[in-house]
Protein backbone atom coordinates (compact mmCIF):
# COMPACT_ATOMS: atom_id res chain seq x y z
CA UNK A 1 0.00 0.00 0.00
CA UNK A 2 1.33 3.38 -1.00
CA UNK A 3 0.96 6.70 0.37
CA UNK A 4 -1.01 7.63 -2.62
CA UNK A 5 -3.76 4.97 -2.25
CA UNK A 6 -4.83 6.20 1.22
CA UNK A 7 -4.15 9.59 0.96
CA UNK A 8 -3.30 12.98 2.41
CA UNK A 9 -6.27 12.53 5.42
CA UNK A 10 -6.01 8.95 5.65
CA UNK A 11 -2.12 9.52 6.59
CA UNK A 12 -3.08 11.75 8.90
CA UNK A 13 -5.55 10.19 10.31
CA UNK A 14 -3.29 7.23 10.89
CA UNK A 15 -0.88 9.64 12.45
CA UNK A 16 -3.41 10.74 14.61
CA UNK A 17 -4.92 7.56 16.54
CA UNK A 18 -1.07 6.76 17.53
CA UNK A 19 -0.23 10.16 18.83
CA UNK A 20 -0.35 10.39 22.89
CA UNK A 21 -0.42 14.23 24.18
CA UNK A 22 -1.13 15.74 28.10
CA UNK A 23 -3.06 17.97 29.93
CA UNK A 24 -0.86 21.15 28.82
CA UNK A 25 -2.55 20.52 25.14
CA UNK A 26 -6.16 22.08 25.15
CA UNK A 27 -6.58 21.04 21.30
CA UNK A 28 -3.93 18.77 19.57
CA UNK A 29 -3.53 18.09 15.60
CA UNK A 30 -6.73 18.31 14.02
CA UNK A 31 -7.52 22.20 13.78
CA UNK A 32 -5.95 24.96 12.67
CA UNK A 33 -3.30 25.89 14.83
CA UNK A 34 -2.58 23.45 18.43
CA UNK A 35 -3.93 25.47 21.17
CA UNK A 36 -1.79 25.28 24.35
CA UNK A 37 -1.95 26.34 27.65
CA UNK A 38 -0.09 29.61 28.35
CA UNK A 39 -1.77 32.01 30.75
CA UNK A 40 -4.79 32.94 33.13
CA UNK A 41 -6.50 34.77 30.47
CA UNK A 42 -4.70 33.30 27.02
CA UNK A 43 -4.11 30.43 25.06
CA UNK A 44 -0.99 29.73 23.21
CA UNK A 45 -1.56 28.94 19.43
CA UNK A 46 1.27 26.82 17.33
CA UNK A 47 1.21 25.96 14.06
CA UNK A 48 3.40 24.73 10.47
CA UNK A 49 2.99 25.44 6.90
CA UNK A 50 5.10 24.28 4.65
CA UNK A 51 5.34 25.16 0.99
CA UNK A 52 7.50 23.44 -1.92
CA UNK A 53 8.14 24.24 -5.86
CA UNK A 54 6.40 22.71 -7.71
CA UNK A 55 4.02 21.83 -5.42
CA UNK A 56 2.69 24.81 -3.86
CA UNK A 57 4.01 26.96 -6.84
CA UNK A 58 6.14 27.14 -10.35
CA UNK A 59 9.86 27.41 -10.26
CA UNK A 60 9.06 31.07 -12.31
CA UNK A 61 7.21 32.37 -9.48
CA UNK A 62 8.61 35.61 -8.15
CA UNK A 63 10.29 34.41 -5.26
CA UNK A 64 9.22 37.66 -3.39
CA UNK A 65 6.06 36.46 -3.54
CA UNK A 66 7.16 33.02 -2.70
CA UNK A 67 8.35 34.35 0.88
CA UNK A 68 5.54 36.32 1.18
CA UNK A 69 3.01 33.18 1.07
CA UNK A 70 5.07 31.48 3.48
CA UNK A 71 4.59 33.75 5.81
CA UNK A 72 0.86 34.11 4.95
CA UNK A 73 -0.60 30.95 4.98
CA UNK A 74 0.13 30.47 8.88
CA UNK A 75 -0.93 34.23 9.76
CA UNK A 76 -4.08 32.91 8.28
CA UNK A 77 -4.34 29.77 10.48
CA UNK A 78 -3.87 31.65 13.84
CA UNK A 79 -6.30 34.16 12.39
CA UNK A 80 -8.79 31.81 11.97
CA UNK A 81 -8.82 30.28 15.60
CA UNK A 82 -9.38 34.03 16.82
CA UNK A 83 -5.54 34.85 17.22
CA UNK A 84 -3.04 37.15 17.30
CA UNK A 85 0.94 36.07 15.28
CA UNK A 86 3.75 36.90 17.55
CA UNK A 87 6.64 34.51 16.37
CA UNK A 88 8.02 32.52 13.33
CA UNK A 89 11.06 30.24 12.87
CA UNK A 90 11.46 29.68 9.03
CA UNK A 91 13.35 26.12 8.01
CA UNK A 92 14.64 26.37 4.07
CA UNK A 93 15.50 24.25 1.84
CA UNK A 94 17.84 25.73 -0.99
CA UNK A 95 19.86 24.59 -3.74
CA UNK A 96 23.49 25.85 -3.63
CA UNK A 97 23.14 27.40 -7.16
CA UNK A 98 20.97 29.37 -6.34
CA UNK A 99 21.59 33.39 -7.10
CA UNK A 100 22.09 35.13 -3.81
CA UNK A 101 20.00 38.34 -5.45
CA UNK A 102 16.64 35.67 -5.84
CA UNK A 103 17.06 34.46 -1.99
CA UNK A 104 16.91 38.07 -1.04
CA UNK A 105 13.82 38.69 -2.51
CA UNK A 106 12.32 35.73 -0.83
CA UNK A 107 13.60 37.15 2.73
CA UNK A 108 12.19 40.63 1.51
CA UNK A 109 8.65 39.09 0.34
CA UNK A 110 8.89 37.27 4.38
CA UNK A 111 10.10 40.00 6.15
CA UNK A 112 8.44 42.65 4.77
CA UNK A 113 5.08 40.73 5.34
CA UNK A 114 6.25 39.86 9.24
CA UNK A 115 6.98 43.33 9.50
CA UNK A 116 3.37 44.48 8.40
CA UNK A 117 1.66 42.12 10.71
CA UNK A 118 4.37 42.90 13.64
CA UNK A 119 5.40 39.24 13.33
CA UNK A 120 9.51 38.40 15.05
CA UNK A 121 11.16 35.84 12.93
CA UNK A 122 13.38 34.18 15.53
CA UNK A 123 15.04 31.73 14.42
CA UNK A 124 15.71 29.09 11.43
CA UNK A 125 17.65 26.57 9.75
CA UNK A 126 18.93 26.09 6.63
CA UNK A 127 19.53 22.96 4.68
CA UNK A 128 21.04 21.91 1.18
CA UNK A 129 17.68 20.68 -1.13
CA UNK A 130 17.42 20.57 -4.75
CA UNK A 131 14.13 21.64 -5.07
CA UNK A 132 12.78 25.07 -2.69
CA UNK A 133 11.01 24.12 0.01
CA UNK A 134 10.13 26.95 2.88
CA UNK A 135 8.39 25.62 6.28
CA UNK A 136 7.48 28.01 8.53
CA UNK A 137 6.58 27.49 12.33
CA UNK A 138 4.27 30.07 14.33
CA UNK A 139 3.22 31.29 17.47
CA UNK A 140 0.10 32.96 18.48
CA UNK A 141 -1.86 34.15 21.36
CA UNK A 142 -5.73 33.83 21.70
CA UNK A 143 -7.72 35.06 24.55
CA UNK A 144 -9.21 31.83 26.08
CA UNK A 145 -13.32 33.48 25.38
CA UNK A 146 -12.42 33.86 22.15
CA UNK A 147 -10.86 30.93 20.65
CA UNK A 148 -12.58 29.75 17.77
CA UNK A 149 -12.10 26.10 16.43
CA UNK A 150 -13.50 23.61 13.45
CA UNK A 151 -15.96 22.64 16.82
CA UNK A 152 -18.40 24.65 17.25
CA UNK A 153 -21.24 24.69 14.62
CA UNK A 154 -24.64 24.68 15.70
CA UNK A 155 -27.61 23.54 13.87
CA UNK A 156 -29.41 27.08 12.75
CA UNK A 157 -26.29 29.11 12.26
CA UNK A 158 -25.51 30.25 9.00
CA UNK A 159 -22.46 30.03 7.04
CA UNK A 160 -20.61 33.27 6.37
CA UNK A 161 -17.35 33.91 4.45
CA UNK A 162 -15.48 36.46 3.77
CA UNK A 163 -14.11 37.05 0.16
CA UNK A 164 -15.12 35.69 -2.99
CA UNK A 165 -13.88 32.47 -4.51
CA UNK A 166 -12.85 30.83 -7.26
CA UNK A 167 -9.05 30.26 -9.39
CA UNK A 168 -7.07 31.22 -6.68
CA UNK A 169 -4.35 29.27 -8.39
CA UNK A 170 -4.37 32.23 -11.16
CA UNK A 171 -2.75 34.62 -8.84
CA UNK A 172 -4.45 35.14 -5.21
CA UNK A 173 -2.39 31.92 -3.82
CA UNK A 174 0.66 34.04 -4.30
CA UNK A 175 -0.82 37.97 -2.83
CA UNK A 176 -3.49 37.41 -0.53
CA UNK A 177 -3.63 39.57 2.46
CA UNK A 178 -4.69 37.29 5.67
CA UNK A 179 -7.87 38.21 7.19
CA UNK A 180 -6.56 38.63 10.33
CA UNK A 181 -8.30 42.00 10.56
CA UNK A 182 -11.55 40.51 9.65
CA UNK A 183 -11.19 37.80 12.20
CA UNK A 184 -10.25 40.13 14.91
CA UNK A 185 -13.37 42.09 14.38
CA UNK A 186 -15.88 38.73 14.45
CA UNK A 187 -13.60 37.14 17.46
CA UNK A 188 -13.59 41.09 19.24
CA UNK A 189 -17.25 41.72 18.76
CA UNK A 190 -19.42 38.80 17.98
CA UNK A 191 -19.97 35.21 19.08
CA UNK A 192 -18.58 33.36 16.33
CA UNK A 193 -19.35 29.41 16.81
CA UNK A 194 -16.92 27.79 14.60
CA UNK A 195 -14.13 29.02 12.32
CA UNK A 196 -11.62 27.62 9.33
CA UNK A 197 -9.43 29.48 6.84
CA UNK A 198 -10.29 27.97 3.17
CA UNK A 199 -7.11 26.42 1.80
CA UNK A 200 -8.18 23.24 0.52
CA UNK A 201 -11.47 24.51 -0.66
CA UNK A 202 -14.53 25.67 0.24
CA UNK A 203 -16.45 22.21 0.29
CA UNK A 204 -13.97 20.44 1.87
CA UNK A 205 -13.39 22.85 4.71
CA UNK A 206 -16.97 23.60 5.09
CA UNK A 207 -16.54 19.30 5.50
CA UNK A 208 -14.27 19.79 8.07
CA UNK A 209 -16.22 21.94 10.18
CA UNK A 210 -19.17 20.01 9.97
CA UNK A 211 -17.81 16.38 10.88
CA UNK A 212 -16.13 18.44 13.79
CA UNK A 213 -19.16 19.80 15.26
CA UNK A 214 -21.50 16.57 14.17
CA UNK A 215 -23.52 18.75 12.20
CA UNK A 216 -24.91 19.12 8.36
CA UNK A 217 -25.40 22.29 6.07
CA UNK A 218 -27.20 23.45 3.18
CA UNK A 219 -25.51 25.71 0.88
CA UNK A 220 -27.36 28.63 -1.61
CA UNK A 221 -24.97 27.88 -5.13
CA UNK A 222 -26.87 31.61 -5.94
CA UNK A 223 -24.78 33.03 -2.56
CA UNK A 224 -21.28 31.89 -3.44
CA UNK A 225 -19.52 35.15 -3.91
CA UNK A 226 -17.53 33.98 -7.56
CA UNK A 227 -14.46 35.81 -8.30
CA UNK A 228 -13.36 37.42 -11.53
CA UNK A 229 -11.31 34.19 -11.72
CA UNK A 230 -13.90 32.02 -11.39
CA UNK A 231 -14.40 29.41 -13.85
CA UNK A 232 -17.81 29.07 -12.33
CA UNK A 233 -19.76 27.92 -9.14
CA UNK A 234 -18.63 24.05 -9.24
CA UNK A 235 -15.14 25.65 -9.69
CA UNK A 236 -15.35 28.03 -6.43
CA UNK A 237 -17.12 25.30 -4.63
CA UNK A 238 -13.68 22.87 -4.52
CA UNK A 239 -10.77 25.50 -5.20
CA UNK A 240 -8.22 25.68 -2.98
CA UNK A 241 -5.54 28.11 -1.19
CA UNK A 242 -8.11 30.88 -1.32
CA UNK A 243 -7.44 31.62 2.11
CA UNK A 244 -10.74 33.36 3.11
CA UNK A 245 -12.44 32.91 6.50
CA UNK A 246 -15.59 30.33 6.46
CA UNK A 247 -16.91 30.53 9.65
CA UNK A 248 -20.94 30.32 11.48
CA UNK A 249 -22.75 32.10 14.17
CA UNK A 250 -26.16 32.21 15.10
CA UNK A 251 -28.80 33.85 13.07
CA UNK A 252 -28.65 36.83 15.41
CA UNK A 253 -25.05 36.84 15.72
CA UNK A 254 -25.06 36.85 11.94
CA UNK A 255 -27.70 39.61 11.63
CA UNK A 256 -25.09 41.98 13.67
CA UNK A 257 -22.24 41.07 11.69
CA UNK A 258 -24.22 41.69 8.42
CA UNK A 259 -25.57 45.14 9.98
CA UNK A 260 -21.72 46.15 11.31
CA UNK A 261 -21.33 46.76 7.63
CA UNK A 262 -17.89 46.58 8.57
CA UNK A 263 -15.74 44.29 5.62
CA UNK A 264 -17.27 42.03 3.15
CA UNK A 265 -19.30 39.13 5.26
CA UNK A 266 -21.64 37.48 3.64
CA UNK A 267 -24.19 34.61 4.07
CA UNK A 268 -23.25 31.32 2.37
CA UNK A 269 -25.84 29.16 3.75
CA UNK A 270 -27.10 26.95 7.25
CA UNK A 271 -25.64 24.94 9.44
CA UNK A 272 -28.42 22.00 10.09
CA UNK A 273 -28.65 18.85 11.84
CA UNK A 274 -26.23 15.86 10.82
CA UNK A 275 -28.41 13.90 9.06
CA UNK A 276 -28.75 15.95 6.25
CA UNK A 277 -25.00 16.08 5.22
CA UNK A 278 -23.69 19.09 2.82
CA UNK A 279 -25.87 19.70 0.24
CA UNK A 280 -26.07 22.81 -2.13
CA UNK A 281 -29.07 24.56 -3.36
CA UNK A 282 -28.94 25.71 -7.10
CA UNK A 283 -30.79 28.63 -9.01
CA UNK A 284 -33.94 26.22 -9.50
CA UNK A 285 -34.15 25.18 -6.16
CA UNK A 286 -33.23 21.39 -6.74
CA UNK A 287 -31.15 20.24 -4.08
CA UNK A 288 -27.71 17.81 -4.70
CA UNK A 289 -25.50 16.06 -2.06
CA UNK A 290 -21.88 17.43 -2.06
CA UNK A 291 -18.73 15.16 -1.37
CA UNK A 292 -16.12 16.70 1.23
CA UNK A 293 -13.82 16.87 -1.59
CA UNK A 294 -10.69 19.53 -2.04
CA UNK A 295 -7.08 19.52 -3.04
CA UNK A 296 -5.07 16.43 -2.66
CA UNK A 297 -1.60 16.09 -1.92
CA UNK A 298 -1.39 12.47 -3.60
CA UNK B 1 26.73 35.19 -6.95
CA UNK B 2 25.53 32.13 -6.09
CA UNK B 3 24.63 30.13 -2.78
CA UNK B 4 27.50 28.46 -2.38
CA UNK B 5 29.88 31.08 -2.70
CA UNK B 6 28.57 32.83 0.24
CA UNK B 7 27.77 29.85 2.38
CA UNK B 8 25.47 28.83 5.06
CA UNK B 9 26.54 31.05 7.43
CA UNK B 10 26.77 33.97 4.65
CA UNK B 11 23.45 33.94 4.02
CA UNK B 12 22.29 33.68 8.09
CA UNK B 13 24.46 36.62 8.78
CA UNK B 14 22.30 38.19 5.47
CA UNK B 15 19.12 37.42 6.79
CA UNK B 16 20.23 38.73 10.36
CA UNK B 17 20.65 42.44 9.58
CA UNK B 18 17.65 42.73 8.22
CA UNK B 19 15.69 41.10 10.93
CA UNK B 20 13.66 43.29 13.29
CA UNK B 21 12.15 42.12 16.52
CA UNK B 22 10.37 43.32 19.66
CA UNK B 23 10.79 43.37 23.21
CA UNK B 24 8.80 39.95 23.40
CA UNK B 25 12.21 38.15 22.25
CA UNK B 26 14.93 38.13 24.60
CA UNK B 27 16.83 36.40 22.12
CA UNK B 28 16.32 35.67 18.23
CA UNK B 29 18.01 34.17 15.77
CA UNK B 30 21.88 32.73 16.33
CA UNK B 31 21.36 30.57 18.57
CA UNK B 32 20.40 27.11 19.52
CA UNK B 33 16.91 28.43 20.42
CA UNK B 34 15.32 31.74 20.45
CA UNK B 35 14.29 33.30 23.73
CA UNK B 36 10.73 34.35 24.45
CA UNK B 37 9.38 36.30 27.24
CA UNK B 38 6.89 33.47 28.82
CA UNK B 39 6.16 34.44 32.79
CA UNK B 40 7.76 35.33 35.80
CA UNK B 41 9.62 33.12 36.11
CA UNK B 42 10.39 30.86 32.84
CA UNK B 43 11.36 32.47 29.74
CA UNK B 44 9.89 29.89 26.47
CA UNK B 45 12.66 28.01 23.66
CA UNK B 46 11.56 27.97 20.24
CA UNK B 47 13.74 26.21 17.66
CA UNK B 48 13.54 24.45 14.24
CA UNK B 49 15.75 21.45 12.40
CA UNK B 50 14.81 20.75 8.96
CA UNK B 51 16.69 17.28 7.64
CA UNK B 52 16.27 16.67 3.96
CA UNK B 53 16.93 12.99 2.39
CA UNK B 54 20.38 12.60 0.68
CA UNK B 55 21.86 15.42 2.97
CA UNK B 56 21.01 14.57 6.31
CA UNK B 57 20.17 10.84 5.78
CA UNK B 58 20.60 8.71 3.31
CA UNK B 59 17.73 6.79 0.93
CA UNK B 60 18.34 3.69 2.15
CA UNK B 61 18.54 4.48 6.06
CA UNK B 62 16.08 3.20 8.39
CA UNK B 63 13.34 5.39 8.55
CA UNK B 64 12.20 4.86 12.68
CA UNK B 65 15.71 6.07 12.72
CA UNK B 66 15.64 9.03 10.67
CA UNK B 67 12.36 9.95 12.67
CA UNK B 68 13.85 9.42 15.78
CA UNK B 69 16.93 11.73 14.40
CA UNK B 70 14.32 14.38 13.16
CA UNK B 71 12.96 14.81 16.76
CA UNK B 72 16.30 14.17 18.43
CA UNK B 73 18.31 17.12 16.78
CA UNK B 74 16.09 19.87 18.43
CA UNK B 75 15.47 18.39 21.75
CA UNK B 76 19.39 18.75 21.58
CA UNK B 77 18.86 22.08 20.79
CA UNK B 78 16.54 23.08 23.99
CA UNK B 79 18.70 21.08 25.97
CA UNK B 80 21.87 22.93 25.01
CA UNK B 81 19.80 26.28 26.21
CA UNK B 82 19.08 23.98 29.59
CA UNK B 83 15.29 23.55 28.76
CA UNK B 84 12.62 21.39 28.97
CA UNK B 85 11.33 20.45 25.41
CA UNK B 86 7.42 20.81 25.70
CA UNK B 87 5.42 20.61 22.23
CA UNK B 88 6.19 19.89 18.97
CA UNK B 89 4.70 20.15 15.31
CA UNK B 90 6.06 18.12 12.48
CA UNK B 91 6.23 19.10 8.79
CA UNK B 92 6.55 15.88 6.19
CA UNK B 93 7.69 16.32 2.53
CA UNK B 94 6.72 12.97 1.18
CA UNK B 95 6.31 10.84 -2.25
CA UNK B 96 2.97 9.71 -3.15
CA UNK B 97 5.12 6.30 -4.07
CA UNK B 98 6.00 5.48 -0.51
CA UNK B 99 5.13 2.76 0.80
CA UNK B 100 2.54 3.16 3.91
CA UNK B 101 4.25 0.74 5.92
CA UNK B 102 7.80 2.99 5.68
CA UNK B 103 5.99 6.09 6.58
CA UNK B 104 4.32 4.08 9.62
CA UNK B 105 8.09 3.47 10.84
CA UNK B 106 9.21 6.97 10.36
CA UNK B 107 6.33 8.08 12.92
CA UNK B 108 7.24 4.73 15.04
CA UNK B 109 10.62 6.46 15.33
CA UNK B 110 9.63 9.97 16.12
CA UNK B 111 6.68 9.20 18.35
CA UNK B 112 8.61 6.61 20.19
CA UNK B 113 11.24 9.05 20.85
CA UNK B 114 8.65 11.69 21.91
CA UNK B 115 6.91 9.17 24.32
CA UNK B 116 10.13 9.05 25.86
CA UNK B 117 10.61 12.63 26.23
CA UNK B 118 7.25 13.77 27.26
CA UNK B 119 6.67 15.69 24.00
CA UNK B 120 3.19 16.32 22.25
CA UNK B 121 3.36 16.08 18.99
CA UNK B 122 0.69 19.11 18.63
CA UNK B 123 0.01 19.31 14.58
CA UNK B 124 1.89 19.03 10.93
CA UNK B 125 1.61 19.59 8.07
CA UNK B 126 2.20 17.21 4.70
CA UNK B 127 3.37 18.27 0.89
CA UNK B 128 4.16 16.26 -1.59
CA UNK B 129 7.92 16.27 -2.30
CA UNK B 130 10.00 13.61 -4.43
CA UNK B 131 12.63 13.70 -1.64
CA UNK B 132 11.61 13.03 2.13
CA UNK B 133 11.71 16.06 4.16
CA UNK B 134 10.88 15.99 7.91
CA UNK B 135 11.21 19.54 9.79
CA UNK B 136 10.47 19.47 13.46
CA UNK B 137 9.74 23.04 15.57
CA UNK B 138 9.54 22.71 18.77
CA UNK B 139 8.62 24.55 22.08
CA UNK B 140 10.32 23.96 25.67
CA UNK B 141 10.54 25.71 28.26
CA UNK B 142 13.35 27.25 30.85
CA UNK B 143 13.83 28.39 34.30
CA UNK B 144 15.31 32.52 33.64
CA UNK B 145 18.23 31.80 35.95
CA UNK B 146 19.12 28.81 33.82
CA UNK B 147 18.91 29.63 30.60
CA UNK B 148 22.33 28.79 28.64
CA UNK B 149 23.47 30.75 25.54
CA UNK B 150 25.97 30.73 23.59
CA UNK B 151 27.44 34.06 25.03
CA UNK B 152 28.47 34.35 28.36
CA UNK B 153 31.69 31.93 28.19
CA UNK B 154 34.78 33.92 30.62
CA UNK B 155 38.63 33.95 30.62
CA UNK B 156 39.56 31.47 32.84
CA UNK B 157 36.38 29.24 32.23
CA UNK B 158 37.64 25.25 32.24
CA UNK B 159 35.85 24.19 28.32
CA UNK B 160 33.95 20.53 29.00
CA UNK B 161 31.93 17.81 27.20
CA UNK B 162 30.10 15.02 27.38
CA UNK B 163 30.33 11.78 25.23
CA UNK B 164 33.30 11.19 22.80
CA UNK B 165 33.96 12.51 19.26
CA UNK B 166 34.50 11.60 15.89
CA UNK B 167 32.75 9.24 13.31
CA UNK B 168 29.47 10.33 14.37
CA UNK B 169 27.82 9.84 10.23
CA UNK B 170 28.90 6.07 10.55
CA UNK B 171 25.70 5.99 13.49
CA UNK B 172 25.81 8.00 16.16
CA UNK B 173 23.89 10.82 14.47
CA UNK B 174 20.83 8.42 13.56
CA UNK B 175 21.08 6.71 17.11
CA UNK B 176 22.41 9.49 19.45
CA UNK B 177 20.03 10.23 23.28
CA UNK B 178 19.67 13.84 23.30
CA UNK B 179 21.96 15.29 26.28
CA UNK B 180 18.77 16.16 28.20
CA UNK B 181 19.53 14.58 31.27
CA UNK B 182 23.09 15.76 31.33
CA UNK B 183 21.96 19.67 30.49
CA UNK B 184 19.67 19.68 33.28
CA UNK B 185 21.77 18.08 35.77
CA UNK B 186 24.51 21.00 34.87
CA UNK B 187 21.64 23.86 34.95
CA UNK B 188 19.95 22.46 38.16
CA UNK B 189 23.36 21.84 39.97
CA UNK B 190 25.71 23.94 38.78
CA UNK B 191 26.83 27.90 36.99
CA UNK B 192 27.06 27.37 33.54
CA UNK B 193 28.57 30.64 31.48
CA UNK B 194 27.91 29.33 27.58
CA UNK B 195 26.89 26.04 25.86
CA UNK B 196 26.12 24.83 22.40
CA UNK B 197 25.45 21.00 21.14
CA UNK B 198 28.06 19.56 18.93
CA UNK B 199 26.08 19.70 15.11
CA UNK B 200 28.54 21.86 13.30
CA UNK B 201 31.95 20.15 14.59
CA UNK B 202 33.69 20.70 17.79
CA UNK B 203 36.06 23.35 16.55
CA UNK B 204 32.82 25.20 14.71
CA UNK B 205 30.71 25.08 17.69
CA UNK B 206 33.52 25.82 20.19
CA UNK B 207 33.80 28.89 17.46
CA UNK B 208 30.17 29.99 17.98
CA UNK B 209 30.63 30.64 21.65
CA UNK B 210 33.91 32.14 21.47
CA UNK B 211 32.78 34.48 18.64
CA UNK B 212 29.42 35.12 21.06
CA UNK B 213 31.85 35.66 24.19
CA UNK B 214 34.31 37.65 22.68
CA UNK B 215 37.07 35.55 23.97
CA UNK B 216 39.86 32.75 22.83
CA UNK B 217 40.25 29.47 24.12
CA UNK B 218 43.35 27.05 23.73
CA UNK B 219 42.13 23.04 23.46
CA UNK B 220 44.21 20.20 24.35
CA UNK B 221 44.70 17.26 21.67
CA UNK B 222 45.49 15.01 24.87
CA UNK B 223 42.35 15.72 26.31
CA UNK B 224 39.45 15.01 23.46
CA UNK B 225 37.83 11.96 23.96
CA UNK B 226 37.95 10.05 21.11
CA UNK B 227 35.16 7.43 19.65
CA UNK B 228 35.82 3.77 18.40
CA UNK B 229 35.25 5.35 15.00
CA UNK B 230 36.92 8.32 15.35
CA UNK B 231 39.72 8.50 12.32
CA UNK B 232 42.05 10.75 14.75
CA UNK B 233 42.01 14.16 16.73
CA UNK B 234 41.48 15.95 13.51
CA UNK B 235 38.24 14.29 12.28
CA UNK B 236 37.24 14.27 15.88
CA UNK B 237 37.43 18.09 16.04
CA UNK B 238 35.65 18.82 12.96
CA UNK B 239 32.78 15.81 13.09
CA UNK B 240 29.48 17.46 12.75
CA UNK B 241 26.49 15.78 14.35
CA UNK B 242 27.80 14.44 17.59
CA UNK B 243 25.17 16.24 19.59
CA UNK B 244 27.08 15.80 22.33
CA UNK B 245 27.05 19.29 25.40
CA UNK B 246 29.60 21.61 24.39
CA UNK B 247 30.33 24.07 27.47
CA UNK B 248 32.48 26.28 30.04
CA UNK B 249 32.07 26.88 33.51
CA UNK B 250 34.65 28.79 36.52
CA UNK B 251 37.80 26.56 37.41
CA UNK B 252 35.67 26.11 40.83
CA UNK B 253 32.27 25.05 38.94
CA UNK B 254 34.32 22.68 36.71
CA UNK B 255 35.99 21.02 39.41
CA UNK B 256 32.46 20.43 41.85
CA UNK B 257 31.02 19.07 38.21
CA UNK B 258 34.47 16.62 38.07
CA UNK B 259 33.89 15.40 41.58
CA UNK B 260 30.06 14.83 41.29
CA UNK B 261 31.23 11.85 38.93
CA UNK B 262 28.13 11.77 37.61
CA UNK B 263 27.44 11.45 34.16
CA UNK B 264 30.77 11.39 31.80
CA UNK B 265 31.71 14.99 31.56
CA UNK B 266 35.30 16.05 30.70
CA UNK B 267 37.44 19.18 30.27
CA UNK B 268 39.07 19.38 26.92
CA UNK B 269 40.42 23.14 27.16
CA UNK B 270 40.00 26.59 28.76
CA UNK B 271 38.43 29.66 27.87
CA UNK B 272 41.33 32.58 27.71
CA UNK B 273 41.28 36.31 26.06
CA UNK B 274 40.08 36.93 22.53
CA UNK B 275 43.50 37.76 21.54
CA UNK B 276 44.68 34.13 21.73
CA UNK B 277 41.91 33.04 19.22
CA UNK B 278 41.87 29.43 19.05
CA UNK B 279 44.60 26.99 19.53
CA UNK B 280 45.06 23.27 19.93
CA UNK B 281 48.41 22.20 22.17
CA UNK B 282 49.15 18.57 20.81
CA UNK B 283 51.00 15.60 22.71
CA UNK B 284 54.56 17.28 21.87
CA UNK B 285 53.03 20.56 23.59
CA UNK B 286 53.32 22.54 20.42
CA UNK B 287 50.54 24.68 19.51
CA UNK B 288 48.51 25.36 16.02
CA UNK B 289 45.88 28.16 15.45
CA UNK B 290 42.82 26.40 14.79
CA UNK B 291 39.69 27.78 12.16
CA UNK B 292 36.47 27.57 13.02
CA UNK B 293 35.31 25.01 10.07
CA UNK B 294 32.88 22.50 10.61
CA UNK B 295 30.19 20.69 8.50
CA UNK B 296 29.44 23.07 5.36
CA UNK B 297 25.91 22.52 3.51
CA UNK B 298 27.07 24.66 0.79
Amino acid sequence: MRLKDIGEFGLIKRFQKKIKINSSVVKGSGDDCAVLKFNKSSYQLFTCDMIVEGVDFFKTADLRLVGRKALAVSISDIAACGGTPQHAVVALGLSGNMQVHQIDRLAKGLLDLAGKFNINIVGGDISASSKLIIDVSMLGVVQKNKLCLRQGARAGDLIMVTGDFGGAIKGKHLKFTPRLKEAQFLVNNFKINAMIDVSDGLVADLGHILKQSSVGAVLYASLIPLSKQAQGIEEALCSGEEFELLFTASRDQADKIIQSAKYHFKVIGEILPEAFGLRLINSKNEYSKLKFQGYRHF
